[in-house]
This record gives C-alpha cells, sequence and structure tokens, in this order.
C-alpha cells in the first residue's frame, strides 16, 4: 500500500507552511515536484526552496515535466480529463520507478489541495488503475486567504453567503445569484470588466497575494476596472506570468 | 500607533499553525486570550498550549471572558452589533492597562480570520473610538478545509462554483441558487434535514475537525440524514459541547 500525501503549501510563501505540512514532507520517502513550464519556474523554484531550506531532512525529490493541455480538444471538460489521465500515468511511472511498494510518497499543492486543484482527482485515478493507494490530505493557506489577510478584509457580510466561482463561470453565468459576495479564480480575462453594475460593486484585488511580486488593489469596480487592467497587463508583462484573484461585494440598495 | 495582529491558528490542532503565525506570536508584546464560557474551555486549552508548547518565547498574555451576548434583543444584527461594541471596550481596556502606546499585540482567531468571524469587525471598531492601530491579518486552516481534507475530497466539482452559507441562510432560504455545492457553517440545528431532495444530494459532515474528537460521516443525504442528526446528539452530550460543519452537493441530474 503506497501512502500518497497531497500537502497544501500555501500560496506563495515558505512561511505559510504549517506544522503538519513541513511534518509530512519531512517523513516522506519520496516527493514528487512538478515543473509546470517556463512561465511558472518561480512557483517550482519555491518547491525547490521549501525542500532545501525549511525542511530538517531531505526525502529523496523527483522533478517531473507536466504534460501540456490540448486545448484544441472540443470540449472542456474532455481536455481536462485527458489531461488528468496523462498525468495519473506519470505519477504511476515515477512512483513505480523511485519508490517501493509501501511508501510515503508526497506532492506540494500550489494552495489548498480542495480548491481549483486536480491532485485528488489524478489520485482517484491512480486508484481507478488498480494502484493500492491511500491518500491523505494537509490542508494549505489558499491564495482567498492571502488575499483577504492582504486587504485584511473578511470573507464574508454578517452572517451572509459567500460564492466561490471561476472567470468562465462569470463571463458565461453574470453576476451569480444568492449570494452578494463573490470571490473569482482562474480568470484570465479581468471578466468583473463585462458587469453590469460596477457602479454598486466593490471589489478587493490582487495578483502574486502572498509573494513578493504581491500587488493590490481596491475599490469601487466603476472606479477601478481600467487600473486592475492596466495593472494587471503590465505585472503580467514584466513578470512574465500572472496569477490573480479577487472579491466583490454588492453595496446593499 | 498598536500594531494589531489577528492570526488563524486552524481548527483543532497545534499543528495547523503556519509559520508566519508561530512568528507572528512570538513577536508579539502582548497576547490577549479569550475564554468563552464553560462549555467552550476545551478552546481556550488549545490556546493555552500553543503558547506553552509550541512558541520558542513567551510574550505576556492576558486572559479576558467574553460578554454575554443577548439573544433577547428583537433583531438579531443589533444583538451582533452590540456585542461587538461590547467586546470592542473590552478589548481597548485591555490593550491600555496591559502595553504601551506602540505595542505589538496579538489576538489568537480560531481557524481563519476571514471567515465567519467577528475579530475584523471589532478591530474596526477599535478604530472608529479613535484608536491609533495598524490590523495585519495572518491566515490560518479553516474548519471547511479541515473537513475537505478529513474526507478527501474537493471542495469544487471542476471548474464549478461553491457556496459557503450559514445553518440560518439553508433554513430560510433552502437549497442556495446558483451553485450544485453548498458548505454549510454555524448550524446548531442540523438544517440539512429540511432540504427536500435529500435523494439527490451527497454530504459529509464532521464534528470536531482537526480535533482528538474528530467524528466523520458521508454518503446519500435520505440515507444518513438521521445517523448524522443522532451522532451530533451523543457527541454533544458526551463532550459538553459540538462544532460541526458539512459539505453537500446535488447529483447532476
Ligand atoms: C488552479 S487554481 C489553484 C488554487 C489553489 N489550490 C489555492 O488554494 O489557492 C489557480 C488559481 O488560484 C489563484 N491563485 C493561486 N495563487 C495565487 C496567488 N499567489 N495570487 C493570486 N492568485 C492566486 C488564481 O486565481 C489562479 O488562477
Ligand atoms: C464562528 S465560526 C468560526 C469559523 C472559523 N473562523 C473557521 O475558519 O473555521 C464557527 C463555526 O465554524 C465551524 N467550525 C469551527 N471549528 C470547527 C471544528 N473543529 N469542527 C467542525 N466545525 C467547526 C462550525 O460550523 C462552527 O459553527
Amino acid at each position: 500500500m503506497i501512502a500518497l500525501s497531497l500537502v497544501g503549501i500555501g500560496s506563495g510563501n515558505p512561511d505559510h507552511l504549517t506544522l503538519q505540512a513541513i511534518k509530512t514532507l519531512e517523513a516522506a520517502d519520496l516527493i514528487l515536484l512538478p515543473r509546470k513550464g517556463d512561465e511558472k519556474s518561480d512557483l517550482a523554484d519555491l518547491r525547490r526552496g521549501i525542500v532545501a531550506e525549511v525542511l530538517q531532512t531531505a526525502p529523496k525529490v523527483v522533478e517531473f515535466d507536466y504534460p501540456v493541455r490540448d486545448a484544441k480538444t472540443p470540449k472542456y471538460l474532455d481536455g481536462v480529463n485527458t489531461w488528468h489521465d496523462a498525468l495519473a500515468k506519470i505519477w504511476s511511472g515515477l512512483i513505480h520507478d523511485h519508490s517501493g511498494s509501501d511508501a510515503h510518497v508526497a506532492l506540494m499543492v500550489w494552495g489548498d489541495p480542495s480548491l481549483y486543484d486536480s491532485t485528488l482527482r489524478i489520485a482517484d485515478r491512480l486508484k481507478a488503475q488498480g494502484l493500492q493507494i491511500d491518500v491523505q490530505v494537509v490542508p494549505g493557506i489558499t491564495s482567498l486567504q492571502m488575499l483577504t489577510a492582504a486587504h485584511a478584509i473578511p470573507l464574508n457580510d454578517l452572517g451572509a453567503p459567500v460564492i466561490i466561482t471561476t472567470g468562465r463561470q462569470l463571463r458565461d453565468h453574470g453576476w451569480p445569484l444568492g449570494a452578494d459576495t463573490v470571490a473569482v479564480m482562474l480568470d484570465g480575462e479581468c471578466s468583473f470588466q463585462h458587469l453590469s453594475d460596477a457602479q454598486q460593486i466593490d471589489i478587493w484585488w490582487g495578483g502574486y497575494v502572498g509573494m513578493p511580486q504581491q500587488v493590490l488593489r481596491a475599490g469601487l469596480l466603476a472606479e477601478i476596472s481600467d487600473d486592475i487592467i492596466q495593472t494587471r497587463a503590465e505585472a503580467r508583462a514584466e513578470n512574465g506570468w500572472i496569477m490573480d484573484i479577487y472579491l466583490m461585494r454588492k453595496r446593499a440598495d
């Protein structure tokens, strides 16, 4: 039986690691460390830094490249599923080549493994392929928590609901029903710019939250939408990549 | 200028602390430590344990009692606001009595300070009262993350939205529009039992998540609703208190 630990490492700073994350990584026999292509080498460097500087013991580390996702596959979900299958094959190959059949293997997961992340789904595929694995999840600080912390704001209004969604959902369906507070992740297109009530919406935006390059903006959407779009484009050009996230709240009428 | 750090400590286990939380608490001049009444002395003990066992340096700690919330105040929000005012007065009194005017004061906050927690709102009241404070938020692992980790499940379906809400909202408004996944907190009444589509809803429930008493249940709501209600009642009777949380997902038609 392989013990597979999916370890949330927080969103950009080794100080986000929990004691549980550190202990779990230290106890592993093998750490699989993804490289995600050039633009995200900062993130691979961060993972390497954690192993080199935070862990007291140095487990065996094997780096691997992510397969390229086929954006041409007609249906979005099919593309994702094929990609998860490819990743599951890579993982099981690496586990087979580099560890015994009862090893403790760990993967460092950006933020928290529960939030818009594919590692749990890939682990399920390993099980479906017949691999005997016992999956343990170690929570990590999400980028959404880094955003609210950086702005020192609550996620929710008093006793009120919150929706967490994606840029794609916001573009396809507009402002979601049922909540005055909406957090948006995975948005490559500043989808807030298409909302109609920009005079009634406050936005708290953050790029590279928790990282040295962190950049924040907050204000009335109607007033700062353009500034965010421009700031994002410039930061992206400068760093070669960007990850950003935002929270919006509708003002009470 | 008082530096006030609101430090998320996770949900029940000192191992949830991040390095940033530990460093921030160690650097504080004064830690204000709430006692919340008898039934929650386990939680105060956990905070004392963090100071005694995790921190390398021992800042000054002042314990204080929570004012009792007036459930008789007619409007729910008024009751909460009065209660926040009372807490703000207690904090400013303690800060005044026990630290200089440029001290670094820290408060340990259950889970993450952004999520259904009042400390950020109380800090705002201190500012409104004219106290010069600079608020810093240190994120912590939420009970929702502990729940998904304990069950080893993702929070969201692939690319899909999630609603985080309260028991009261679920009772008053039923299943929220706009998401197939709903996380429910602050529910003293097992409000899932009033939902009509129990044959179509999977539930993952957890009491005392991340704590030694942790108890988990998962299954089709129609099948395990009664079991959860009974398990919760028994655990509550045994421990004298309970905190529980759950995630529900509607099956695709
Ligand atoms: C694939 S999801 C992974 C989320 C991660 N599991 C978490 O818990 O934050 C990637 C998205 O998270 C957000 N994100 C992650 N890290 C971020 C950061 N440091 N700053 C801003 N947004 C970030 C962005 O919205 C990005 O599109
Ligand atoms: C006032 S809110 C505080 C939430 C906290 N800030 C967090 O980040 O989890 C209290 C609610 O959180 C949930 N909760 C907190 N700790 C929990 C635990 N250890 N197990 C289950 N639920 C918990 C329960 O729903 C409880 O009613």
